[in-house]
């Protein structure tokens, strides 16, 4: 199969789906897109490996689901509408079944965030995906991670540890519920929340690599520390039974792809309503300052936070 | 080495670099780009493996500069302004002297081309790069590969064969002129030529894949068919003392990232000065029709097209 043949037969998007604002899609040398008046265009890149991001052997059709969304938690994070993504796919070989499999499931994971795939490249080598997303936001307004202020509350989305948890049982080949595994293969993009944390948080971020490492980067991004109250982290249902201190190991670990956000004490009603509107639990877990140094506690008492989450390098 | 340590160590563009049009770069969850009024947004993705688009132990500082030339030649086949990249890297090890001299080399081919790395993903892995480019270019100016009319002339810019024959050397690990391994390591993005050829040329693409294989899709893009003598396809110097149907394997190999056009003969005074102007050669090698066939002949006898280029799988 030429890769003209294969993109032709697995890449190029359903019909049916909606291309937002694509003027060319797949086909020549560069997709033509078209940017609204008075938008700013966000973009990230995120590559996952075989044996690195994910189990060897993983389902194609989880695979993909997961690469898209965790690809797009990060324009979530900025406040930003989906938009356009480009694949670099490289795989071992050939496998009709496995391409068949892994693109339907992109494709829907596109449709699922309205986010249209407009360009790729396909290459013969180790399992490795990387996307690069891109979206809008009214210029000037996306979140950031260097504008939170002293004094402000630190939230964080849904529930955490869910899919540490989900991941742990995979790798020791253990039965899982489909409810927990799809923390793991299918972690939910918070599009609509960023979109409505506009005018609301001062600085948001995803949390990828674990709630105690990526707060401290939004801290330190704006200059201040974290104070935070490990026993308020909200802690997914599969975590419920299992020690607290457990608990938060799986709650600290990364791949929860849920918002964290910092906001002023004055906007805690917006955030109860919005919380009730997208029916998702916004918890305040504790608070940024200009001290010099970092603060955990666990009832009340001093918490030492050796693993702070997942190290790439 | 953490990866926010790798990514500041070598990833952050040096303070003197240029950033046009980024409103923020690198060490959030994405960038943040303006597009000027009444412009489109241009991207494409491009992965170079290593054994695959490049040789074992290839210089890092030559692998840098040849893949930003290659990726951002898309952009100039669409006749657009080079802006900003994203970078995902797989390396096998945390090499630093390697990590220096890619960073470096990327950085200097980035401010060659007054293109902005505004993000990107390193990941321990077999060496690989993907690089996705975006550019900008006035809104229904870009030129696309499926708007040749029957009767254009198809032309190519530079010279064709330099780097194949390079490669040939250096796989052999024979002797080989800095100038001829320089078509090799650092081809052209033609990025002034794409932008002059706006409003000239009806249709243009890179040639990444061999002259014929692309021109194939050029006219099938615009549901044509190609007639090209072979014989006047610009050889590069170092193919001139070869049997003439040994320089022309070579000038069909791809891998030269020149640009292949079509226009209107009433054109031909406008590319006479174009050329003058960029001081580069503009061939007309052929035309287009709507016959049914593809047409190749060297000197005036049919020619049998077998090998017609590089096939990614």
């Amino acid at each position: 199969m030429s890769e003209d043949q294969l993109i032709r037969n697995y890449f190029v998007p359903p019909h049916s789906h909606p291309m937002r604002d694509v003027s060319l899609g797949i086909g020549d040398d560069c997709a033509i897109l078209d940017i609204p008046d008075n938008h700013q265009l966000l973009t990230s890149v995120d590559t996952l490996l075989e044996s690195v991001h994910f189990p060897k052997n993983f389902n194609p059709k989880h695979l993909a689901a997961r690469a898209v969304a965790v690809c797009v938690s990060d324009l979530a994070a900025m406040g930003a509408q989906a938009r356009w993504l480009t694949l670099a796919l490289s795989i071992p070989e050939n496998n009709s079944q496995w391409l068949a499999d892994f693109s339907q499931s992109l494709h829907e994971a596109c449709a699922y965030y309205e986010i249209s795939l407009v360009g790729g490249d396909t290459v013969k080598g180790e399992l490795s995906i990387s996307l690069t997303v891109m979206g809008i936001v009214e210029t000037g307004k996306a979140l950031r991670r260097d504008t939170a202020q002293a004094g402000d509350l630190l939230y964080v989305s849904g529930n955490l540890g869910g899919s540490a948890f989900a991941l742990s049982k995979i790798l020791q080949k253990q039965e899982v519920s489909t409810e927990v595994l799809s923390a793991y293969i299918r972690p939910q993009a918070r599009l609509s929340l960023g979109q409505a944390l506009i005018g609301i948080a001062n600085a948001c971020m995803d949390i990828s690599d674990g709630i105690i490492i990526d707060a401290e980067r939004l801290a330190k991004a704006s200059g201040l520390s974290v104070d935070i109250q490990l026993e308020k982290l909200p802690l997914h249902a599969a975590l419920a039974s299992m020690p607290q201190e457990q608990a938060i190991n799986f709650a600290t670990q990364g791949d929860d792809y849920e918002l964290l956000f910092s906001a002023n004490v004055a906007k805690c009603d917006k955030l109860v309503k919005l919380a009730t509107n997208l029916d998702l639990s916004l918890t305040c877990i504790g608070s940024l300052s200009s001290d010099s140094q970092h603060s955990y506690t666990l009832n009340n008492q001093i918490y030492s936070t050796k693993s702070k989450g997942y190290s790439h390098f």
